[in-house]
């Protein structure tokens, strides 16, 4: 194997990154390296990019120079000395919540979420790389029918099923409003279509995001800047008239936004559950507490990450059993050397693009090409 | 309103019935009249039909005559004087285990089950003729975008949903196998499917039924004779085949049969789902307890009924919003008077039909028979 | 039976209440006629003594005169001409969430919240007086070797059972904070102990309450003003060092103050839940939402009222198998005619009592007074 | 350290087992070398102790001798080089299933069942002897404050605790009935009380279990073999007597034999959930699956194992927090040396012991004698 490698860069405190050549990542005893197929680019990754404050405060410029990334799939080519889950060959994906086995979360159950956990792409080099590496304990196992520009995307799609199922997975026949239209609210659109969600009403502000929303199975298109002549009292009339006069049984705020998380409680009827996943600007947010959750006798579900490994083992099957069509999410398929391209898309307004795969080889990209068209078709 | 109305009356104790005049039910104080648009027959009433010793059991010959069915939809024209849950015009369906509130189940809110429950159209006269009466506390008022042959069959839909969804509600991105292919079976292979199971075997017997099986949604068609040549330790392996080495996430037994129950519990994988539904030929059933329960770490969720009414709610979603679509399992539409030609049909070998609605009112008839021919084309 | 009747009026929209007679209240037809046997001041009844902005806004002057009070057990002495469920001779409390059995909370089983409940003693006469006259569907049958003090606090002993078991009913084995030390905190410190919380940590002001904390079975007291040396973070740091360094599986919050609501998520460990109870003085609350709810994937359950009649069924059998003594948090016994005596402590300050109870019988006074001299003994 | 130790060696496929000097186990890579302080004869060590036909099916005579036991605690005297999740002077006890990480059932989140899965003490050398080796994913750290002769059981107790608690952990304020008078019922019947089961009643036949049962919290005390005058039937009118008429809300059957399982059914009420939890001594069980199962809407929970480490942590916090007195159960502690008087009080009939705990060392030994004198006073 060789030692230098292509990687794409964050070098320094500043907007941008450099594709070059760097050593291949260290192979620890517990870990295995990785030949990436496809990787994609997630909002982290354009926050890292920009070097916005919150990429400063959490990595920081003395952690510089770090490979960006951590939605991939690829096969592993090496494992270290103690590794004994994975082999060479193995086709995977990684969960880039990096657990610590002995916080208190893993141990009843709850990997995803913990005291001592990193992040693969925040706390270490990522895998917008020809290679990278990873612990073994993270690392699922891919079904090789899954193409890699679909297997690189179950990361984002598991936080969209885990923000659709929420902690107890009871969605069928249930009404559903998503605010939000970036890739993860349309991948969720996609798993509450295919998981029984019997009316899905999507609010948002991109016509490109809500052309996809309908695609992927949303039942009703809304603004969130009323420029359909649906103000919030019409929208919110809107969804009671479509849901017997109660308001939604399930509302996911994927957007973070302070008036989307307050809208997303006049959505609710009482007794319904609200997923909050979108990070909010300002960590404080005021919530008319006694009328959203008191009163209203709500249940908040806060989500980060996916469950290990129940949620991946369910959106593998949704993808491999053909019950969610993630293509009309995937927009945009790159070289990973022409990652500008993509950045430089995901930080136009309007924003004209969802979630964009990156290829280090060549001949997988036109592959992946290939297939996509042919599923346009 | 008319004092005389025509019913199909089981008038003795052997096979057969009468489509006859008899007096309207009574309206107690708290029932309300129903004008039948649609009623739909369920193996209960061919079992009543042909009057095998279950009925005798259960009914018993002293309390004949009694006018069949249970299975529903129709408009009520009169409510008693202490109804006020429903008012006259309201389309509605009736759930058939008319609970007592009184029953601790029906207190912790398990209101399909109780020890004083009765069940309609067979604890009491049915809904087969022009107008029955039924307690307020059942009734559901369905959405009016729902047709008659549909209303009347999300009773049945109802116990294939709850077997479906189990206690939990929780299947979406899991693997099921469904043993049985009669009318609850595909329903809940519709259910299965637009709620997100996300590998779906169906292990019957009757082409006929395998069929729709395939047009409702299920992945994989496996015989219960072999008779494509998978016996069943074959029919285990293709099973595991397909799930990973690990077997089904959850099983229904719809049938009932002794050899149905014990292999149903060897597609299981451990830690799985056992919905037990089919009603045993004889109560005692021998089962590899140690082996099928204990070391599996098995759940086995015994169905009855469906949940009142969260089950409704689910399925009226699931109409309403064109999740599932039960067109074909309707097999057969005819006049209520010609309730016989119903009957003949499902007592025929092998049988070749699956659901069949009964319409008293000629007019509903037609409009039902030109939206499936619509609707299949 | 008598047609006038002593009663405690709300008279005018200002502070004070009156004894004095009424006329019976009427006897609907799905309504029965209660004597009462004993009665007890909830928190809402203190509000409407006080007649404070949210006594004006939710009742209103134009509704006075009206009787006080909610929490009561007593005799039913007559039944409407439509009521089936309950006899004369049944020993009741009633559920206060009087609720339309077409909500769809209702129809889904979430009978405690819904558009259009009514609250009794809120939107109609209440229990503080010799007789009262409640509907059917919300009497609960007492178990009768539950003493009328005891079976008057069931209703905020719901309350409490349904915050501390939440909507999953887990907390065996699950460490614990209270935030609170008024007569439903300290019933909840009951009922967590009873269940099996395993580290119970109680955050208050009132040293009486707390005293009364410790005999119901917290394991840690804690002040909220930090008068034991203990601020805020020692106060985190303390529960932390309790909980193996994770934070309480579980926090409650049973204040609504917003330092308490705020305190309270810095006392959760990732992923646990957050129980909302406390109605906030302002509706809007500010919550560090990024780090409370999302990053901490934690679960919020909004609490109102008590599940109907799950948590009822739960605290009888609580109280009838002597699992929880709610003797110390009932610190007053007064006859009816002396209810000022109870409101006069209420109001003071410092509090120096918990849960009152009120007897419109002087003999029932009496017994009962001596039943809990014999218990503290 | 040593090379040589003492171990009780099972031999020869016959009754009975050897104390004798043996190698220390081979310290793998991934293993922890752990220095035994307190031990617990199981009820499989007995089987394994007489060689009966399980014994000789499950193990074989190819693979003895092997060191018996896996109910254990003691200190990390070595790791492998591998280990990284536990360090030397950890005081700990092992959960006996050793589990795949790559079968589903663990990728889900099951890992007590798994097609892979190993048993301590019976698919390798196990814990009665002075030092173990185990695989570091197994331990689980001990609170310092639990004493030897109560973190062995901990073993047993997890098993009681996930029979107790179901997979749902939902108990609080239920009728529970536990059919069997073994260490197992009896632990289960200490945690049923301290978790809030709020009637509990047992059955079985040995008066001697019988008193602890009686200590340990059981409400109501019955004799399998109806030698206090109650028949089935009378023992099934008695509970439903003391259960509001309906039959208790769940049931254990911790014992395995026909009349037990059939008889379960009985005392349980619709609606309500049976645990399997006893090993049948004939795979084949005849069930009323009609009217146990389907017609009663019940669940069965198979249980197996416990959950790791979710089931351990409840069990460390109710150990810790002395929610539950285990005493009474820990009838007898015998030196290593001594085994034979142990597993002799267990052969014999009328069986009077319960629990034995066994220490390698004599001074760990005199303590816990010691210890367990105080607190019996």
């Amino acid at each position: 194997m060789a030692e230098i490698m292509n990687a794409v860069v964050k070098e320094k405190p500043e907007l941008g990154a450099e594709f070059r050549q760097v050593k291949l990542p260290e192979l620890k005893p517990e870990w295995v390296m990785v030949k990436v197929k496809a990787c994609s680019i997630c909002g982290t990754d354009v926050h890292i990019y920009k070097w916005d404050p919150w990429s400063d405060n959490r990595i920081g410029a003395k952690n510089l120079p770090q490979t960006l990334g951590h939605e991939v799939a690829g096969e592993v080519v090496e494992v270290g000395s103690h590794v004994s889950r994975i082999k060479v060959g193995d086709y995977i994906s990684a969960e880039t919540h990096i657990y610590d086995p002995s916080d208190i979360t893993a141990l009843v159950g709850q990997f995803h979420i913990g005291e001592n956990m990193k992040i693969l792409g925040v706390d270490c080099d990522g895998s917008f790389a020809e290679y990278f590496a990873v612990h073994q304990s993270v690392c699922w196992v891919n079904d090789t029918s899954i193409p890699p520009e679909f297997a690189t995307i179950q990361e984002p799609m598991g936080n969209a099923t885990y923000a659709v199922l929420g902690e107890d997975n009871d969605i069928a026949g249930k009404s559903m409003v998503f605010i939000g239209d970036g890739p993860i609210a349309l991948f969720g659109i996609g798993v509450a279509r295919a998981c029984g969600a019997a009316n899905i009403f999507v609010v948002g502000l991109s016509e490109y995001g809500l052309q996809i929303a309908k695609k992927m199975g949303a039942d009703h298109i809304l603004y969130a800047d009323g420029r359909d002549g649906k103000d919030l009292q019409k929208r919110v009339e809107y969804i009671k008239d479509n849901t017997y006069g109660a308001g939604a049984d399930i509302v996911l705020d994927m957007v973070g936004a302070l008036p989307a998380i307050q809208e997303g409680f006049k959505y609710l009827r009482k007794g319904g559950r609200f997923t909050a996943f979108g990070i909010a600007p300002k960590d404080e947010v005021p919530i008319d507490y006694n009328n959203s959750i008191v009163f209203k006798g709500a249940q908040i579900h806060g989500i980060n990450g996916r469950k290990i490994f129940d949620t991946w083992y369910r959106v593998r099957n949704l993808l491999t059993m053909k019950r969610v069509d993630v293509a009309p999410v995937i927009t945009h398929l790159f070289e990973l050397k022409d990652f500008k391209k993509g950045f430089d898309l995901l930080l136009a307004e309007p924003r004209l693009c969802s979630k964009i795969v990156l290829f280090p080889d060549t001949e997988e990209f036109q592959k992946a090409v290939k297939r996509l068209e042919e599923r346009i078709k």
